[in-house]
């Protein structure tokens, strides 16, 4: 029996509710279809920061190393800066693993409802691979003369070849495993360095992929586009901050942010993959048990997928879909007054 | 009877198409309202630049200097690369006039439909105050060792104290006249130097108007929520970039692209402003006819608005209200078959 060292970093917020639900639904899984997964707990954390002064303990990118996978529920809480509690743990882990790409599909599942007019689950899909390590979130720059007249302050966006090129082919291959067409999010026309160089990068790779179709569009067309023609996306390759936003609206499209999971993956199997919800630590409901467990639910399952164990990672999916289509066990944000844990041990149950 | 010089630069594609139907409606609305509009055309467009190198001569902007507006239609055409037709001409003239508030207003007009599920007419309507002269769109970066395995880009993004205050109080001062509210978009957790700096400024200025409600919200969530509770917002203020993004969600959630108006205003009234459809120059559509005037023609009501004609500004509304209402006459993105030509045709016999 295959046996997984996952470590799980809970956060904070609802980060805390939902990783609990997803821990019990993948230990069912590995019941089910011959696996075990062995759980170690990491209480980095706003709170941590509070009480410590850091997010993470200082080798705590090298506590995380020989893990197989790791699953995050959320990070933020109010008092701590976000650029203080992300870029103290979150970016760093990103970052010092190469987790290069941030894999994020979205779905309308059956049982869930869009806010956009006539569209039906299942007509709705699509991934977004945003760029993860680099890009318009850098730590180059500063400010000039505070306080004073002239003040101003400034930040680098800095794109290199090998990052550009790598997160592009990335967008390439999995879209010959789909539906062979990829859109890449620019904005060459405002942002006149690295945009055109992005693009220059995109044409280049497509030029190996004749197979698949490829197209580029500026961000706020695009952004326009996944409103009212989101049906003619499947996957979208963007930057750090551009895959960011797309991702949000995506799934804002679909089922909502409590529906949407994400990997922080190192494609080469190097370093651990980290597994999230695309949804924040919504300080304002937690600790209420009406936060929607699904999103993370889903990223257990893209765990599951990257440790190989496919079977288990789709029986996960069509189990959290079988409680969505029956729509007895809700959370508020679907529309329905069960608590995080009934949604929870619905899908566990469904295994 | 006041005379007011107009500078018309058509551009490119449906520009041209469009800002033909605005000069009429316009010229009629002086006509019933008591002034005149003297207007002079110039022909600064990717055509030109194809022929002569540059979009506008090397004296442009000194051209455009003494008139009371400037009304553009869209610039952009297949083989002139967007950033060199755009930094030939939008985006030089939206800098030398210090057009540093770029207004966006967006309304669910009567006759039109939302991509939104259940969102009736004047149920929606917000305003985005875009920066429009620094930010993320700037000329300082460049390229290390093209070609080489270690190549990159950087880009600054620039955030002035004097930019970034004018535009948030800017916002502040409209919120007075409409709701009271102001939204910042903001990415302080994830674009470490810019936007903590942004949101400082941000919270500087509000602390000068108690009177009016502040609150900030992330990029990503924030095009979340213009799909999820668009009603909960009414004026957004947001960097270039952001601003540039969420107006086109924004108009792709209200009636479309083909509805949205902008203006590049100069609040001092130092140098002239311009105005102009949030929409681009669509080669895919140019000369068919078939192209939504309505920005353009909102736009030309901003423009009068702007040089003090409030009545007729206000009538140019309610006849684009009339016209779509009645749903007779309507272009294909309306749901129609009319031409561009009838749209403004029956616009200006509205009036
Ligand atoms: C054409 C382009 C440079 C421009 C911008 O991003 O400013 C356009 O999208 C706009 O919104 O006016
Ligand atoms: C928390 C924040 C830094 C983060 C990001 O923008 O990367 C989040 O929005 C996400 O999408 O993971």
């Amino acid at each position: 029996m295959s046996t997984y060292r996952i470590a799980s970093i809970p956060g904070d917020g609802i980060g805390v509710d939902v990783t609990a639900e997803a821990r019990q639904v993948l230990d069912r899984a590995g019941e089910v279809h011959g696996f075990r997964l062995e759980w170690t707990v990491f209480d980095w954390s706003c709170e941590r920061y509070t009480k410590t002064g850091r997010m993470m303990p200082e080798d705590g990118i090298d506590q995380l190393r020989p893990f197989d996978g790791i699953l995050l529920g959320a990070v933020g809480f109010p008092g701590v800066p976000d650029h203080v509690s992300l870029w103290g743990l979150l970016i760093p882990i990103r970052r010092a693993f190469a987790q290069y790409v941030n894999l994020r599909p979205v779905r309308l599942l059956p049982g869930t409802t869009s806010v956009l007019a006539g569209r039906e689950a299942d007509e709705l899909e699509m991934v977004i691979v945003r760029e993860n390590t680099e890009g318009e979130y850098s730590q180059i720059g500063g400010r000039h003369n505070p306080g004073q007249p002239g003040e101003f302050v400034v930040q680098e966006s800095i794109f290199t070849r090998v990052g550009v090129e790598r997160i592009i082919r990335f967008a390439f291959e999995l879209a010959r495993t789909r539906s062979g067409r990829v859109c890449s999010a620019t904005k060459s026309n405002g942002i006149i360095h690295t945009m055109p160089f992005w693009d220059e990068v995109f044409a280049e790779v497509a030029a190996e992929y004749p197979d698949v179709h490829s197209e580029q569009t500026h961000i706020d067309a695009l952004a326009a586009r996944m409103v009212q023609h989101p049906d003619r996306l499947d996957v979208v390759v963007g930057s750090n901050l551009f895959g960011d936003i797309l991702s949000d609206l995506a799934a804002a499209v679909t089922g909502g942010l409590g529906m949407a999971p994400s990997g922080n993956v190192n494609p080469p199997g190097e370093y651990p993959s980290m597994f999230e919800a695309v949804h924040g630590s919504a300080p304002d409901i937690a600790g209420q048990g009406i936060a929607n467990p699904v999103a993370q639910i889903l990223a257990g399952a893209m765990m599951l997928e990257h440790l190989g164990e496919k079977t288990a990672a789709a029986a996960v999916h069509r189990a959290v879909e079988e409680v969505l289509a029956a729509g007895e066990v809700a959370t508020p944000d679907l529309g329905g007054k069960s608590t995080t844990t009934e949604l929870g041990a619905a899908i566990t149950a469904a295994l």
